[in-house]
């Protein structure tokens, strides 16, 4: 993330330093945790090429609302990535242990609640007409798509297919990943979003995050800043398992039906071994692959359309280089 | 609640009948759900005596800003009690199973996640100039106050002086229950809030939490709404009990914390029941109530004082009534 946007993220939390209490000055810590673990800042530099796709000169007059917005978004994802740490019990985040794990489950969500509030400040500070309408979009498309993905695994739901995988990931990832920052780009520009950034969003949103399921499985752990396999010690649908499980022996369905009706902690760890070994082995690595190929090529050209017309070309070209990019993403 | 308020809340969420996918169905119903079970609506009540007490008639063209706002009180209320249930682990929420029981602590964080998004958007419809800032330092001081709350029973603090539960209960409780709301009445009819609501409702909220801590060892079941003892099997730091500690045997004392050091599940019910007993028989629930009743007091001489020039006296002497009953509710 660009060192200026996440010092505008933390200039809205509280200082540690004026706490008046040893525990407040804790609990301020907290909130600055993940935001001080930076991250790639991918969806607050999407929202600043729109932005300047869209016209709007970096360093401009109105360039201060565009950034405040993309530190909103960056506030967004870490109030939500603490929450979703709790809630698939994640041990790590960006190489560090997750909020919870340092601190116990309660304290860790009270900080997310927080840290959602002062991501409202931030949309505040932006004074963008329209704005604030954008992240009520966003949050309730996110938590509609987390609720499907956690109910499939609360309700030991398997009986699906690549449709509702996409319905959920669409959800879940494609509209803060992508369609909000290309649209409060186009917003903070003073124009109006391209019809077409919805489904170009959805479908490279779906994109990455198939690539990101796989790299889940495949990925360095170096890099990756989340531990390998994780997805499958939380039961997580994919892409890659919901096609596995198709196609699968029958004995290897069952073992791996079976390992994923246990909790995580009751799973067992050579078992989980196996069913990543036989993941890895199958056709459906190579068919998620392909999948996210798909989506991406799609997503690109109607992408590419609806920024044919934008003002600043140089700035659309970048931002269709970083979409080609982060859909291939290793890491 | 008014049946009217509870109607503008519930509008904003979506319709469950307009849902694209069964689950969406099921999540939508969980939103629904808290809001839909009513509760007192005493934040919303205070709020517009408040609103009518500086001159705002109901039914005039500013009222409907002070119900929106009154509604996302309600909202606040429903998210931060969702989460917190989630928390404490508690069974029961007035008088039906707590969500997290129902569907499980991921969907419910997530739904009290969604909630308070859409709380939000009440305080947007509102409109109101400053409205947006309340909040924010609503959300913040109460998230504080759950944070010395929590904090203290995660560390197994307990050299905790009466001084130290004022200090979280103040942030807990007397910004959201009292102090905002009459801040939120203030601005809602035009008037700057005037600054003793702060120290008065600081005093109010502080003597309503008291009572209510009384009330968990004390109470009706069947009025009460949660499990009476709860606070003790959650290990909550009352007024009660840290006099309690101050005051009792030391046999007594060292059971009560080597109970106190176990989890929630791991604690004895006999035990649990002999504590619960002593507290009773002790002198620090009139102890407690003494306390609660001199806040109460000075709070309400404060309100008194700040309401002196209200314009609508009849309003004004409604909401002090209000605040008294409160304070000396026994359910």
């Amino acid at each position: 993330m660009r060192p200026h946007l996440q010092q505008m993220a933390l200039s809205l939390l509280p200082d540690p330093a004026a706490a008046s209490r040893p525990e407040l000055r804790a609990f301020y810590d907290m909130l600055r945790d993940y935001p001080e673990r930076g991250g790639k800042g991918l969806r607050s530099e999407l929202l600043l090429l729109s932005a300047r796709a869209h016209g709007l000169a970096e360093g401009s007059p109105g360039w201060e609302r565009a950034l405040w917005l993309a530190a909103a978004l960056e506030l967004f994802q870490n109030w939500v990535l603490i929450h979703d740490d709790i809630v698939d019990d994640s041990d790590e985040r960006r190489g560090a242990p997750a909020l919870h794990k340092l601190h116990g489950v309660s304290l860790a969500l009270n900080t997310g609640d927080a840290l959602h509030a002062y991501m409202w400040a931030a949309v505040q500070r932006a004074g963008l007409e329209g704005g604030f309408r954008e992240f009520l979009s966003m949050i309730h498309r996110t938590a509609e798509g987390q609720h499907l993905d956690v109910s499939w695994v609360e309700h030991g739901e398997w009986h699906l297919t690549p449709d509702d995988y996409l319905d959920m990931v669409r959800l879940k990832t494609g509209f803060y990943t992508i369609v909000t920052p290309l649209r409060l780009g186009a917003l903070a520009a003073g124009q109006p979003p391209h019809p077409d950034f919805e489904p170009a969003g959805l479908a490279l949103g779906a994109a990455f995050q198939i690539r990101d399921d796989v790299l889940n499985l495949t990925g360095d752990p170096a890099k990756y800043g989340k531990e390998i396999g994780g997805d499958l010690l939380e039961g997580k649908r994919t892409l890659v398992v919901l096609h596995w499980l198709q196609h699968a022996h029958e004995t290897r369905r069952h073992i791996f039906l079976d390992q994923m009706r246990q909790s995580r902690t009751d799973k067992d760890p050579a078992i989980i071994s196996d069913l990543l070994g036989w993941l890895l082995e199958s056709d459906s690595i190579e068919y998620a692959q392909q999948f996210a190929g798909a989506e991406a090529a799609r997503g690109l050209t109607l992408l590419r359309g609806a920024l044919v017309q934008a003002p600043d070309q140089s700035a659309a070209s970048e931002l269709l280089a970083l979409m080609d990019t982060l859909t291939r993403r290793e890491a």
